[in-house]
């Protein structure tokens, strides 16, 4: 499994006057992860809007809330790749509180994310640009 | 089926550069509507807190991207409580555009989340008081 | 002076892990305001963009925080122009906490904001159409 | 002068349907920059929070919005200390466009920012810590 890691921190924005991270922004961390996984194969989102004319967009999402990230903490979004389809991505994403060590780590949040490709012409799915494509396959087998 | 109807106005805040409303802001407006279903029942959550020392907090939830809402629009979001526990909600919510009648609504999201009621001492979850749990099973009945 | 009245309701996603609104979401409020201000006139922004080709774009902003608002308080934001230009819009926006007459409300924060008229074409400033110009005037008299 | 450097990357959450980072969002940026500012000279705001029973809270703010960012594009925000008093410092702060060097480089907004170190318990500014004051005075000259 081809895991990628993205860190995060807490800032004020993030948090309520729970004294937590509002639920919502924790899809937003997911969100930032995705797009710098992208960006480690070298693909730019507005650079493919540009030459394929089409954009990821959330297709469905379900998460758990385990415990709650606090202001100022180091977290840390844990991003794979769970189905490769034509059209479609389903990401397994976690998030974790930095430990001192691997063996610590306490687990925040998980979500399982499907994202589509969705063509800007058609308004509909269309199918991965083969280039994409292989770069996702061999995240996945990697 | 009791079902609490909250309007929602899309303003620039909500909406991203792809032109829609951004995928986790639907959450925000779900809890605004939560929120205000529970206000029309006379319960404000800053009450609850001081008088029952708990919180509700979001333990868990899936989304359904349908269509995208879009800037200025006005949107409608339906609530209802789909199971009742001792401890938990399991709310069932429609964000949906206003049309211009009933019948030619579209559903633009839906999504069930479940809410528990945390004890702000012991950090775990707690019965919800029965005053309150009174109150929202006639909402569950009527 | 032509006073423009709008209530906003505080909910978690707009406080932070201090207790208090997040001192950006103030000026979130105070757009929620202009943009409501704008359709209590018979304008629209979506329509204002496709008729016009021309947005309002902020130039410029002074803000005060002068006392804190708090997770679930019901405010009101004041809204009237300052100045009107060719193609500029000097605002004033008050938010107070609502009170139970006018006499003891509480001025929480204050703002001066400089919207521009922006062509979509150009991307300069551009004057205000002749009828959207008028509105204003008119608001400005009242 | 010493000044702060801080990265911030546009995601998508960044922006509104203008296709540019809503106008409210460079006032996160801006808290970000002053938060690591502060952990750069080893100051933890949630440890001054216990030690001191202190909080910085932002008592007023003018900024200039001169260029928009847009999606994807990589910032920098400039900080520095235009003024240091008993219990409030003036920041100045600038976000910048990364160019390939530094004379390139286009500045997007600016802020002055006034931020009040204000007593948990007293509900009032409270002077600045020595240990604190030291190590911003020396930020100052350095």
């Amino acid at each position: 499994m081809n895991e990628f890691i993205w860190p995060i921190r807490v800032y004020y924005e993030d948090t309520d006057s729970g004294g937590v991270v509002y639920h919502s922004n924790y899809l937003n961390f997911m969100e930032r992860a995705r797009t710098e996984w992208l960006r480690a194969m070298g693909l730019e989102q507005d650079d493919i809007i540009k030459q394929h004319s089409l954009v990821f967009v959330v297709h469905s999402l379900s998460i758990d809330y385990i415990k709650p990230a606090l202001f100022n903490e180091a977290l840390v979004v844990k991003t794979h790749i769970e189905k490769l389809a034509r059209a479609s991505i389903i990401f397994k994403q976690v998030i974790v509180k930095q430990g001192t060590d691997a063996d610590n780590e306490q687990i925040l949040t998980q979500a399982t994310v499907k994202i589509v490709s969705l063509s800007l012409a058609k308004k509909r799915p269309s199918p991965l640009p083969k280039v994409i494509y292989e770069k996702f396959s061999q995240s996945l087998l990697s």
